[in-house]
């Protein structure tokens, strides 16, 4: 397989874009395509200050390195959740986060769960109803309620997450299984900002996992190498096993799936369903300050305070 | 296992229903079930000429079967593609319609494709671009079309096909991985008459492909208990593969889907697009009468009176 740009050894194959590139012309080849999509679906300028969400996973880290490599401002925010469970987990992913910040001089904030509210993620999922089994929903709230509450407070104009193709695609499948429509009508690539809310953004929602685990590799970044332990059986997994076997039969299926439902998204399927963003604008937690759309404590607050 | 209604020895357990049957109530099940669909699509009244679209297999002759029980007027259709491939496909599956027929004292009109049309489908379809490898496009026309002929020419004021929940589920999973607004607009239990068009509607929507089955074997309904030849490889049953996958794992997650797909149509997505069936009132094609979008020839006569 020879690299289409300049006929040398190619080291990725992408049957999804009859594509196969060297490491020289593919550490090209994937910032130009992200920053298309930066531009396609508006998601910042060079004036933005950028958090990324990071989890010293290759996805997050890679999106860093390469919007640092852009010329972005931006600057990072890895969330300690206090994951042990015999490999330390939380602590070792802060680790990789760090040490990319301080090989490349960027900042890196650090909230540390334990420090901050007295107990670790798998601590406070279990005193809930929705955390029995798998914390991973108590964890989707921390997470959320901690990003949102750093990235308002310091003045953020954007929020990047890591989150990847085989990503929105699992997310996908799973919401067009339950017709949810009030999530199918935002699993989008940019949800604009609101009051109390720095826009959200997903540069990476048409790259696929393996190409953003090239890149990781190929720049040399030194990521977590293990999965949250807890992932292991959760649906989206479970979904992404099924994407990628019909992916084998019919390359490129991931990328139609994702990009015709945005198509379909911008041809009016699904209309807008924003009534609780509404709300959101209007209501704040009496405890925490961010919007709410009970009108009481804030899910996160009420999640806390219990303890 | 223990017959809910009466307790003694089930002989279907359906986990997505939690419900056991036995073979009594089981038969008076499947038909209460069918009818509650038929009340709740508003598909068709006891004054309605209803005919059957049959192909020999389970699921035909089990609806028919089940109509015939339950009062509806019903007659049968049963056409003759003239496939082989070692196994008298065709014939054999219109022998089992007939005998089925017979044995109720119901009618079955047969259509002979070479009879009337001089080429079985298999040579029809090598004919034409679309029909290079697999007829099934192909098949889908020809069907079609004959069926809505004999609808119309014979008065029938609804026109009901087998199809099943597996096959409904398998349709839409395929739809929605192309996110076809026009596709997923149509993919319903009912789709009304139209100038030149029967009012079309699908009974076992919401009927598991299993049930079907257990209710052809309960009843002693003689089928054609192969596959079509050509169905094997194709993307249904590749999809069917991976919804039983689901289905095992998430009991109810077939019925699930579709009917949460019927009520987000309900709730609005996919606003209609009836532009083309809008069209298909206003013109006819000139060598056969029926509705065409083009203006001229249909895409049937095309391909019969190219050869």
């Amino acid at each position: 397989m020879r690299c289409r740009t300049c006929g040398s050894k190619a080291v990725i194959n992408m049957p999804q874009h009859h594509l196969a590139l060297c490491k020289e012309h593919y550490l090209e080849w994937l910032p130009a395509q992200t920053q298309r999509d930066i531009v396609k679906f508006k998601m910042f300028e060079r004036s933005d200050r950028i958090l990324v969400a990071v989890s010293g996973g290759k996805d997050s880290l890679a999106l860093w390195d390469l919007l640092w490599q852009l010329g972005y401002q931006t600057e990072g925010l890895y969330i300690n959740l206090g994951i042990d469970s015999g490999i330390a987990y939380s602590q070792r992913s802060g680790e990789f986060a760090q040490a990319f910040a301080s090989d490349r001089g960027l900042k890196l904030i650090t909230i540390d769960l334990v420090s901050n509210y007295r107990e670790t993620l798998p601590q406070m999922a279990a005193r809930t109803q929705r955390g029995r089994g798998k914390p991973c929903s108590v964890c989707g709230l921390v997470k959320r309620h901690i990003i949102n509450h750093v990235s308002v407070q310091g003045n953020y104009s954007v929020l990047a997450t890591g989150h990847n193709l085989d990503d929105e695609a699992a997310i996908l499948l799973a919401n067009t299984l339950d017709w949810s429509l009030e999530h199918l009508s935002r699993s989008q690539p940019v949800l604009q900002a609101a009051p109390g809310f720095a826009r959200k953004v997903k540069p990476f929602c048409r790259i696929y996992e393996r190409e953003s685990a090239a890149y990781s590799i190929l720049r040399g970044i030194t990521f977590m190498p293990d999965e949250c332990p807890y992932a292991f059986g959760s649906k989206q997994l479970y979904f992404k096993t099924h994407l990628n076997d019909w992916e084998g039969k019919m390359p490129g299926v991931k990328l139609r799936f994702y990009t015709n439902y945005l198509e379909a998204l911008d041809a009016g399927a699904f209309p807008a369903r924003q009534e609780s963003i509404a709300k959101l604008g209007t209501q704040r937690c009496p405890s925490c300050g961010q919007p709410t759309t009970t009108g009481g404590q804030c899910a996160f607050c009420l999640l806390v305070n219990k303890s």
